[in-house]
C-alpha cells in the first residue's frame, strides 16, 4: 500500500541522486493566466521527466538478491529511460519493451543507457502478455509504470518537493495540475499534497480523446478512454485509469481537464519562450490547462508538473512555429 | 571595490528573489567531453539570464532616494531585461538603451517589463555617450553591464552557488568556463570560487572573431578583439575586456577559448536534447568549450555556465536542424 510514510521512504532512498527540480515562474505566463502559474520542470530530472523517481524508488526497495538478477519493464519511452537508468546505476540488468513507434529518442536512449529494447505493435501485441512471458522466462522482475505502490512512492516524493516549494513561494491555496496517463504521478502526489499541503489539490490534465480520468472522475468508475485520432501527446495515451490508482485519486482529485494538441504545443511555445524548458506534448498539458482553462481553477494560483522534456525535433519545431 | 564580501553582501540582498539554478548533468554529454560536465543552468534564472543577479544586486544597494528617481543602463538584451525586471520589482522606472538590431524578443521583453526602452545604431552612434546624456537630463543613475562593482558583485553570487553545487555533485578540481562578453560574470564567479572553491578556476569562452578575453590573457593586456564577421552570439560580442573586470581575471583566469558559431549551435542543440535546456548561442559557448575542447581542458571535471537563454525562433530552429 502507498501512503505518505512510504512516500517519505521513498524520498529518503532517493535523495542521494535525485535532481530537485525548480519551480518556476514568469510574469508573461502569470499574465496569461490571470493567476500565479508555478511550474515544476520535471523535465530537467534525470532521463528527462519524472519517471527516473519511480523507477528509482521501486529497485533501490528490491531484496538484493532479486534485485541482482535485473529488472522489466514495458513503457511508451519516459518510464523505459527512467528505469534503464536506475537499473545501470544500481549495476543490473534491465529489459525494456517498447512500441515500435515510440518517438527515436526515447528508444535510442533506452538502449544508451544500458538496457535490453524489445520493441511490440501498440496495435496488435499486448504489451502485458509479452512482459509476463519475458519475465517469467529470464527471471526479472517487472516493475509495471503505475500500477506499482513502490512506483507511486517514488512518484510522490516530487508531490513532497512541491508542498516545500509552493510555501517558499507563498502558495497555500492552489490547483496542482498533473500531465496523467495510468495516474501513477496524480496518485503520489495527491498523497504527499494530503499530507503536507492540503490546500492544494491535484487536477488531472490529459490529451482531449484519451480523457479518461476526466470521464472516470465524473463518473466515479473506472472508465475506458474513447480514443480516437492519435495523439501527438505519447507518453500519457493509456487506455484507462489504473486499479491501484484510481481510488487514490478518487477521492484526491478535483474534475480533470482534455487538452487539445494544438494547446499543448501552444503551451510548448511559451515555455520554450518564458521558462527556457523544453517540454515534450505529453508534459505540456498541464501547464496548457493551467494557462488556457482560467475558469474551470479554482485556486488562487495554479501549479502545473511539465513531466517530460523528451521530444522529437521535428515535433518541438512544430511548437517553435506558433508564437 | 568587489571582493568576497561584497558578494556574500549580494547573495544576501538577492536570497530573497533569485533563483537558485540548478547544476545539471547528463551521461551523454559526459561521454562527449570525455570526463564529467556539469551545466549551471542561469537560462533558468529571473528573465532568462544570470543578469538579474548583477542589476538587482546594483539596485538593492542604492541610496533610497537616488534609487527612487530611477536606473539608466545599455545593453544588446539581456542585462536590459535584467534592469527592467529589477526595477519593476523595486517599483522604480528604468531606461534602457538597446541596439536596434538585438534579438527582437529581447526588445519586446524589456519593453514589456515595464522598461522605457530607447534604441540606437550599434555601427554608428556610441552608447556611452547617449547614456551619459541621458543619465544627466532625467536624473537617473547609470547601471553598467560589467565594469560596476555592485553589478560584479551581484554575478559573484552565481559563483557562491557553483561552489556549494560543485562540492555537493562531489567535484572539487574543475575548469569553470564561462561565456564572456565584458567580464562581469567571470570575474564574480573568479573572485567567490577562489574564497569558497579554490580548486576551481575560470576559464573564459568567447565567440572566434570576438576573443578579445583570450588573447589579452595571452598578452596579459587589455587587448581589442578584432572583429570580423558578424557573429550569432550576440550576448557577448563586447569590443575588449572591462577595465575593472580585467585586473581580477588576469590573476585568476586560465587561458580562453574561441567557438565558432557552427560549435556554439551544436551545443544549444545538445543542451537541447540531453538537458532539456533553451540556452542562446552567446550563452552556449562555455557548454562548447567544455565538450569539444577536451584537450586544453585542466580540471577532472569541466562546469560551463549556460548564460542566457533568450533566442529568436529563427536560430534556436538552426541548432534543432543539428543532430
Amino acid at each position: 500500500m502507498t501512503d505518505i510514510a512510504a512516500i517519505r521512504a521513498a524520498a529518503a532512498r532517493l535523495a542521494p541522486v535525485v535532481r530537485r527540480t525548480p519551480l518556476l515562474e514568469s510574469p508573461f505566463l502569470n499574465d496569461i493566466a490571470g493567476r500565479r502559474v508555478l511550474v515544476k520542470a520535471e523535465c530537467l530530472q534525470h532521463t528527462g521527466s519524472f519517471k527516473f523517481r519511480g523507477a528509482w524508488s521501486a529497485i533501490s526497495a528490491m531484496d538484493p538478491e532479486l534485485r541482482a538478477r535485473g529488472v522489466f519493464a514495458y513503457s511508451s519511452g519516459n518510464h523505459a529511460q527512467g528505469m534503464a537508468y536506475a537499473a545501470q546505476l544500481h549495476g543490473i540488468p534491465a529489459v525494456i519493451l517498447m512500441p515500435a513507434d515510440a518517438p527515436r529518442l526515447k528508444l535510442a536512449n533506452t538502449a544508451a543507457l544500458g538496457a535490453e529494447v524489445i520493441t511490440y505493435d501498440r496495435d496488435r501485441e499486448s504489451r502485458e502478455e509479452i512482459g509476463a512471458r519475458l519475465a517469467a522466462e529470464r527471471g526479472l522482475t517487472l516493475v509495471k509504470p503505475y500500477d506499482e505502490p513502490m512506483v507511486i512512492a517514488g512518484q510522490g516524493s516530487c508531490g513532497l518537493e512541491i508542498a516545500e516549494q509552493a510555501a517558499e513561494a507563498g502558495v497555500s491555496a492552489a490547483d496542482v495540475m498533473v500531465c496523467t496517463g495510468g495516474g501513477g504521478l496524480a496518485a503520489g502526489v495527491a498523497l504527499a499534497l494530503e499530507a503536507e499541503a492540503p490546500g492544494l489539490r491535484v487536477r488531472t490534465a490529459e490529451p482531449q480523446d484519451y480523457d479518461d480520468w476526466a470521464v472516470s472522475l465524473m463518473k466515479d468508475q473506472r472508465t475506458p478512454a474513447t480514443g480516437g485520432r492519435k495523439s501527438i501527446c505519447d507518453a500519457i495515451v493509456t487506455p484507462e485509469p489504473g486499479e491501484i490508482t484510481f481510488p487514490i485519486l478518487s477521492r484526491r482529485a478535483g474534475p480533470g481537464f482534455a487538452i487539445s494538441d494544438a494547446e499543448a504545443l501552444r503551451a510548448m511555445s511559451l515555455a520554450y519562450e518564458r521558462l527556457k524548458i523544453v517540454v515534450e506534448p505529453g508534459g505540456a498539458v498541464a501547464l496548457a490547462a493551467a494557462l488556457f482553462r482560467p475558469d474551470a481553477i479554482e485556486g488562487d494560483a495554479a501549479i502545473a508538473i511539465a513531466t517530460g522534456g523528451n521530444v522529437d525535433r521535428e515535433i518541438f519545431s512544430r511548437a517553435l512555429a506558433i508564437s
